[in-house]
C-alpha cells in the first residue's frame, strides 16, 4: 500500500521536538509504532512530503535515513521508501506501559512488608524527631553556600570519596571528641547519607541471615527494618532503669544500642551498664552499634559521654546525624568504626550509591569549623529547653490524670503513657482532628506493650503546643 | 588513698571544654578512665579544689554532681567525694579503640571481594566517564540555588519523599518524553542518588541468590558487582552488530542492557534486536533493565528512541543519570518503572537511606524547567563532538598502526583496541608518565578478551588531548 502525507501532517503538526528532521522522524516513528501501517507500505516520496509539510527536502531524506539507520524503514534505489518493520500488536502512543508479572526477591518481599520507613511530616503536632527548621540560620547558610561554590564549586561538583569530604570527616573527628568523648581519628570517620544508611550497610555487611541480633525493646523501627532485611534473628532486650538489659546464656552478632537517651523511653543507660556492655562485648565476639542519634539535644545536665569512648578493644560501631542538629534534608550523617571496618564499607558504599554530595558536605565542614554548629545548639538547647517545659507544664495541668510522663526527656520528643488505654481508637480520634499523635505500643516488641504516644516539641512554637494540647485534652478518654 | 588536687591542675589545664563544669566533669572523668586510681579513692574537697583551680565552689559541686549522676563518683554527706567505679586495665586516653577480630556477613566478603566501583579521577587524561566540569554554568547554577534557598530554603530542608519532589519526577517525565520517547507520567519516575543506587536497588528487589542474570559482554562493571552482590548467576550476553545476542534455552530472571550506546563498545542495538528482546522477554517473564547512561551525548545523528518507548508489556526498567549532563557530585539519577514497581522500590529506598537531598532536586527541577538543560546539552554536544573528532584524528595521525578504533562512537569516552596487545604492560608504562589509560579487558567475562582502552576525551581541552596522544604515542609497543 502507498501511503498519502495526510495522517502524516497532523501527526506532524502535533510533535514538540526541537529541530524539523527530528519532529519528522518522530512523526515517522509515531506512525509505525500506531500499528496502522503494515511492512512493506511505501511511504511518500522525499519532494512530495517536503513540499506537503512546507519544510526543505533536505531534511526529509535526513529523517529517512535516520529512520532507515534506527531499522525503521528501508529504501531501494529510484524505487521509494518503505516500512521495514511491524510492530507487536496493542501498541498505542503514550499509553504507559501495563504491568507485567510482578515476581519479587524473596529478601524483596520481606522487605516491604516492613513497611519502609517513614519521617517526621512538618511543623505538625506532635509529629516527632525534626528539629524547628524555622529557627535555622538561613541567610548564614545561604552566605556559606554562596562563597564555597564561589571558591570550590568546580572541583566539588567531581565524583568524590566513598569515606567522604577530608575536611568534613576532620571536622567531626574535632567535634565528636570534644562533645561526645568519641576516641578517633578522621581516618575512622565515614560519611553518610543518614542513620538509615549507615544501618542498613552494618546489617548487610556484618549479618548473615539468621544471625541473631540484640535490639532493645521497645526500639528504633528504622534500625529493626535495616536487620530484618538481612534475614537477621532478633533478640529483644529488654530495659530497666539503667538501660538495656544484658542477655543471658545467648550469643549475639551485634546489638543495637541508644545508651545515651533510649528510644523512645529516654533512659540513660548507667556507666556500670555500658562497662558490663563493654566486657560482654569483648568476651562474646559482639559488635556494639551505638546509635547516638539526638545526644547534642540535653537540657538537664550535660550527657555521658559515649560507650565508644569507653571501648579499648573496637567493639562499638557509633553513628550520629546532622538531620536534627542542622536539617533534615542536608543527607549527612557520619560512622565512626574500627580501622578495620573503613575498608570494607567504603567498597560496599560504592556499590551502594558512590558517595554523599561534595557540595554540602563542604558547606557543612565549614560551618562546624567556624563554630556556628556548637553556636547553633547553644540556642537550639535553650529553645527546645523551653518548650520541653512548656509542655510537661500542659500536660501535667490539663492531662495530669490521663496521662504519665515516661521520663523528663531530652532530645526532640517526649514519651508518654496512657492510664486508661485505647491509644489506637485516641489516635485516630486526633486524626481526624488534625492531631498527629505517633504511637508507642509499635514500638515494642513484646505481645502486651503499653500504650502511649511519642509527643514530638521541638519544632513547635509554645503557641502551637498550647493548642495542640488543648485539642489533646479534648479527646475522649 | 585521699588524691591530692595535683595531678587535676594539669588535666585541667589541657581541657577544651566550652565552660567550667564542663572542663572539670572531663577531667574528672580522664583521670577515672586513666585507670590511676581506686575505687574508694577520695578526691579533694570541693572547697580546696576550686581554689586550687581558681573557679567557684558552685561549679565544682555541679561537676561533682554530674559525676555522680553519671555513676563515675559517689558522695557520702559530710564524708567526702569519692570514685565509684574502677574501668578495665589498658585504658589510655585519647588513643584510638583496637580492633575486633572482624567478622564479615558472606554477602559482606563478597561484596568487598568485587573492588567496589571507583569513579573517574579528574581532570586527569585519559580517565573516562566524566562531562567537562570547566564548561559548566557555573554563575547560573549560583543564581538559581541562591534563588531556590531564598524562595524556598525552609520547605526544601524538611524530610522529603522516597520517590523524589514531585516537580523534579515531571521534569523529567517531560525530558524523557520529549528527548528519549519515554511513556510514563510522573507517577512512575523515582529520583534516586546515582544509577549504582538504582541497580543496586532494582538487584535487592528482583533477584533472589541463584537467579540468572544476562549481562552483556563486555559490559559495565558497576552493574555486574550489584548483581554479584545479591548472589546473582550472571549470564553473558555476546554482543554482535544488532547489540546485545538473545539467550538460547535459558531462563533469566533480568536482563541487563545498554541499547543506545553499549558500554563499552559504542554499539547501538537495531530496532529489530529491541523488538526480538521484549518479545524475548515477554515470553519468559524476565525484566529488562534499560540503562541509558548518556545517550544525550551523540554527536552524529539523534539517538535511536528507547527501548521503554516500544515495550507495552512493562518489562522495561529504565534508568537515566544527571552525573554525566549535569555534574557527578550532584547525586541525582532517575529510575522510570511499571506503576507496580513503584511502591516496594520507595519502601525499600526509605529502608536503605530515606531519600534524596531536597534542595538539589528542586535546584535541577528548576534548571529543566527553564530549557538549561537542552541549552548547556546543546553546548556540550557541540564541544565534545569537536574533541571527539580531535581524538580520532590525532589517534588516526599518530597511532594508526597501533590502535584501532571500536566504534566512532558517541558518550563520552572512546575504546579503542591494541593491534600488538600488552595491554597491562603499556598502562603501567603510562601511568609512570601520569597518563591514566582505563583497560578494556577487565570489562570482559570472556577469557581471552580484546586488548585496549577506553579513552575519555569530553573533560578535556583540545590542548590537553594533543598532549596526552603524544605522550600515548611515545610509549614502548
Amino acid at each position: 500500500m502507498a501511503l498519502t502525507t495526510l495522517p502524516l501532517i497532523s501527526l506532524f503538526a502535533a510533535q514538540t521536538a526541537l529541530t524539523l528532521r527530528e519532529k519528522l522522524c518522530a512523526t515517522l516513528r509515531q506512525l509505525i509504532n500506531s500499528g496502522k501501517v503494515q511492512k512493506g507500505d511505501r511511504l511518500p516520496s522525499s519532494r512530495l512530503l517536503a513540499c506537503d509539510l512546507s519544510i526543505s527536502r533536505v531534511t526529509v531524506e535526513a529523517a529517512y535515513s535516520q529512520l532507515e539507520s534506527e531499522g525503521y524503514l528501508y529504501r531501494l534505489t529510484g524505487r521509494g521508501t518503505y516500512v521495514a518493520i511491524v510492530l507487536p500488536a496493542g501498541r498505542a502512543e503514550k499509553k504507559a506501559p501495563g504491568d507485567a508479572k510482578i515476581s519479587l526477591s524473596a529478601r524483596g518481599r520481606s522487605i516491604i512488608a516492613t513497611g519502609g520507613c517513614t519521617d517526621p511530616l512538618f511543623p505538625q503536632a506532635f509529629a516527632a524527631g525534626s528539629p524547628d527548621l524555622r529557627a535555622f540560620p538561613h541567610s548564614l547558610w545561604r552566605r556559606i553556600t554562596a562563597q564555597t561554590l564561589r571558591q570550590n564549586g568546580e572541583s566539588l561538583m567531581r565524583y568524590g570519596c566513598p569515606q567522604g569530604l577530608p575536611a568534613l570527616r576532620e571536622a567531626v573527628a574535632n567535634y565528636l571528641a570534644l562533645s561526645r568523648g568519641v576516641r578517633c581519628d578522621p581516618g575512622q570517620v565515614i560519611i553518610v547519607t543518614s542513620s538509615q544508611q549507615a544501618l542498613q550497610m552494618l546489617a548487610v555487611l556484618l549479618c548473615d541471615p539468621g544471625d541473631s541480633v540484640g535490639m532493645e525493646d521497645p526500639g528504633y523501627p528504622g534500625a529493626r527494618n535495616a536487620f530484618i532485611s538481612t534475614g537477621a534473628d532478633m533478640r529483644s532486650l529488654p530495659l530497666d532503669n539503667d538501660g538495656a538489659v544484658l542477655p543471658e546464656n545467648t550469643r549475639m552478632k551485634l546489638a543495637y544500642l541508644t545508651p545515651s537517651h533510649q528510644y523512645p523511653t529516654g533512659i540513660t543507660m548507667s556507666l556500670h551498664r555500658r562497662l558490663q556492655w563493654l566486657a560482654w562485648a569483648r568476651e562474646h565476639n559482639c559488635w556494639l552499634i551505638e546509635d547516638d542519634y539526638d545526644s547534642e539535644f540535653y537540657y538537664d545536665a550535660p550527657p555521658v559521654p559515649s560507650l565508644q569512648g569507653l571501648d579499648n578493644d573496637g567493639r562499638v560501631l557509633y553513628l550520629g546525624t546532622f538531620s536534627k542538629v542542622m536539617f533534615p534534608s542536608l543527607r549527612l550523617a557520619y560512622l565512626v568504626v574500627p580501622s578495620s571496618l573503613v575498608d570494607p564499607l567504603c567498597r560496599l558504599r560504592s556499590l551502594m550509591d558512590g558517595h554523599s554530595a561534595q557540595l554540602m558536605q563542604a558547606i557543612t565542614a565549614e560551618f562546624i569549623h567556624n563554630g556556628h554548629l556548637q553556636a547553633h545548639l547553644r540556642l537550639m538547647r535553650r529553645l527546645y529547653a523551653s518548650r520541653r517545659n512548656l509542655l510537661l507544664d500542659e500536660i501535667q495541668h490539663k492531662l495530669g490524670d490521663k496521662l504519665q510522663i515516661m521520663s523528663r526527656g531530652n532530645g526532640l520528643q517526649l514519651a508518654v503513657t496512657l492510664t486508661g488505654g485505647e491509644e489506637e481508637k485516641l489516635s485516630q480520634q486526633a486524626r481526624a482532628d488534625g492531631l498527629l499523635l505517633p504511637r508507642l505500643s509499635p514500638l515494642y516488641a513484646s505481645a502486651s506493650p503499653p500504650q502511649g504516644w511519642l509527643l514530638g516539641f521541638s519544632a513547635l512554637t509554645r503557641a502551637e503546643i498550647i493548642h495542640a494540647v488543648d485539642k489533646l485534652a479534648r479527646l475522649r478518654y
